[in-house]
């Protein structure tokens, strides 16, 4: 019943939303109200931000007070029980599959960093090597790889060793975990999993068999390390939205094997040079600022690639302003320019065309360019040495402090 | 395509045999020659029985000169490597579902000492407590109780600990092992697993996800601990040929990631106690004689419940002799009495009508309880300790002497 439903509504609807494709109707924007709608998941409003401000003591990060992160499910819960002087713990993750992040994969950690000084909570990275090599035409040993890759500029991101664990899929899974693994795939059917992933009868059984993997993290006897006699701990999951599909199935089954539904805080995609139509690729490098970018290469996409909305000539932009609405440098700039005022300013003298599209894209291509130029910097002081040591499976006894 | 010409298979012949269900045309008896033509493995004839005592220089097991492994795949190979020198190791198991085992789950265990002890081979038992976890109405713990309970048995059949690495999924499920377990689900699809088992829509994805599991102990990089540097070790597996479909999908999958396929030789099903109709079960106690039955539950099932072909009156027997190809105490004493005369002895006599039902059912019932008696006083010298060091990961540096 439920397939045929959720494969209607998608065929209905034309915009796709999982883990594994992004696209909005007819090529044009993902409507993310209806994108709730259909998940079921609630907006993050500003009596969130409010709350998060008051509790922390700390300004609420750039991607929260803008709306970057937008919806959540039982984020409410979450802050109750941190009212109440209980704990939580974050879980977030990445699929390792290319050598070199771009900006938008850079998002959900650069907010989870934020989480974790914020709230002081401990935090679990899974890395899904074991996803990649099942989805893309990768080899166990290349997939290990990237992730010990992607470990490094997650690492860069800033989070503090004393309250982190990252693991990979292909050295972690087992013991408590698999246990896990296999108590929430007793409670999910194939028909089920039809219905929330859309596989097919042609798809290997690796694909069907992973949705409980990126399940149990939200449980916290899968870190026996960490929380062993903790499995009442809440677990809140910062994550792009496209993940959702992942932990309404978790959400599903947790009660009824004994866990507290793991609770979300969802992110907008951010959108790709071209324009605001989906995720960025990695497989077009013109779509998206990768981690790896010189200054030039930054300074050359930002020009030759970013879709604006300003005039096609001078005296017109004067006359009309620029269309912020669909503006790329403009939506670059409420992810990443921090200064509230300065971003107000370019917005205003941009939309009335006092500001040409030159000038705002080569405002972006500095700030790009600090924040890339941060990140490869903090990138070369991780150390394999610390790459082991956040990835090695051991107590954290001050990750609540 | 495969999965629906499989399931017409089925419907056609009313002969299903897979792990979880084997039930004859219409209640009658396995037609196993149909078998070996369906799933397409091979009858075990006289030569091999020969060349394995020329290869062994020592008897055949009373099991293989009888013919109850009757099937193989690709055994001939296994012989031939080890006639050039080359060494092979076993690999069998058990799902640990139940706390007693009866004398059809010993068969295999049996027959595998014996090849242990004749090929001087390395062996791994796999206790898939993960499977029966997810078949059965069965919690994890109690689970890897029963495996831990079921080792003892095992054991009690006399394994050199020097060269049998036992492991329960739970326990040692990760590592290479997860690593093959990804390898082999990325070849296989759901329409395939579909085909073999005849899973449905409504099953759990617990059951897609397992063949793997099941499948990836026939690679001998599964044990790093014991066959590192070894990934081209034959693996020769002794089984019921109802997990035939397990090894089937695995012969496939092996030579696309890289390994040998493993060899297998089947056994027959051990009859129930009311007739060669199917397995024995273990939700029915009058079945099966179990490995914990007293001397008088053993006396009270053979003369109780056994079928028999002997006639309804004395004086007919006299005249008629007893039916054989229908007669239980025959079947078993074909299994158990190891004495090729005696046995011929029986048959003949008891064919002619000249011995009479309860003289067999006697000799049974002795063969029986000294089989039990022995396998008791096996088990009761079994300690936790010793099941601690069969189910350590270690080296096993002696196992090919």
């Amino acid at each position: 019943m439920e397939k045929t439903e959720d494969k209607n509504q998608q065929q209905e609807e034309e915009q796709v939303v999982n883990p594994w494709e992004v696209s909005a109707k007819d090529g044009g924007k993902i409507d993310y109200d209806k994108l709730i709608d259909k998940f079921g998941c609630q907006r993050l409003d500003q009596s969130f931000v409010d709350r998060v401000q008051r509790l922390t003591s700390r300004p609420p990060h750039v991607f929260l007070r803008r709306g970057v992160f937008f919806a959540h499910r039982d984020f409410n819960d979450i802050l109750d029980a941190y009212e109440r002087g209980e704990k939580f713990y974050l879980y977030t993750g990445r699929g390792p599959s290319s050598e070199a992040l771009h900006l938008g994969h850079l998002i959900p950690f650069m907010f989870t960093k934020y989480l974790q000084d914020a709230f002081k909570v401990p935090l679990v990275i899974q890395l899904t090597d074991d996803e990649k090599c099942m989805w893309k035409n990768l080899s166990v040993e290349e997939c290990q790889r990237l992730a010990r890759e992607n470990a490094k500029d997650i690492i860069a991101c800033g989070f503090d060793i004393s309250k982190t664990f990252i693991f990979s899929d292909f050295d972690y899974v087992g013991g408590a975990f698999y246990k896990n693994m296999v108590k929430v795939a007793k409670c999910v059917t194939y028909n089920k999993v039809v219905g929330i992933f859309g596989f097919t009868g042609e798809d290997h059984i690796g694909k069907v068999s992973f949705p409980p993997v990126q399940a149990v993290p939200s449980f916290p006897s899968s870190f026996p390390h960490l929380f062993s006699g903790k499995d009442n701990l809440r677990c809140l999951i910062p994550c792009a939205i496209d993940q959702d599909p992942y932990f309404r199935m978790t959400r599903d089954v947790a009660p009824r094997i004994g866990y507290h539904k793991p609770a979300l805080i969802e992110s907008l995609f951010f959108p790709a040079l071209q324009g605001e139509n989906g995720k960025m690729s990695a497989s077009d490098p013109n779509s998206a600022i990768y981690v790896t970018d010189s200054a030039k290469d930054i300074k050359y996409k930002v020009n030759k690639h970013a879709f604006t909305g300003g005039q096609e000539s001078i005296e017109k932009h004067r006359q009309l302003g620029a269309n912020l609405e669909i503006d790329i440098p403009i939506k670059y700039l409420n992810f990443f320019l921090e200064d509230d005022a300065e971003l107000e300013h370019i917005k205003k003298e941009y939309g009335a065309g006092r500001m040409l599209t030159g000038e705002v894209k080569k405002r972006l291509t500095e700030v790009l360019t600090e924040l890339v130029e941060r990140h490869r910097r903090a990138r070369a002081a991780v150390t394999d040495e610390m790459v082991d040591a956040f990835m090695a499976v051991r107590p954290l006894p001050n990750m609540f402090d």
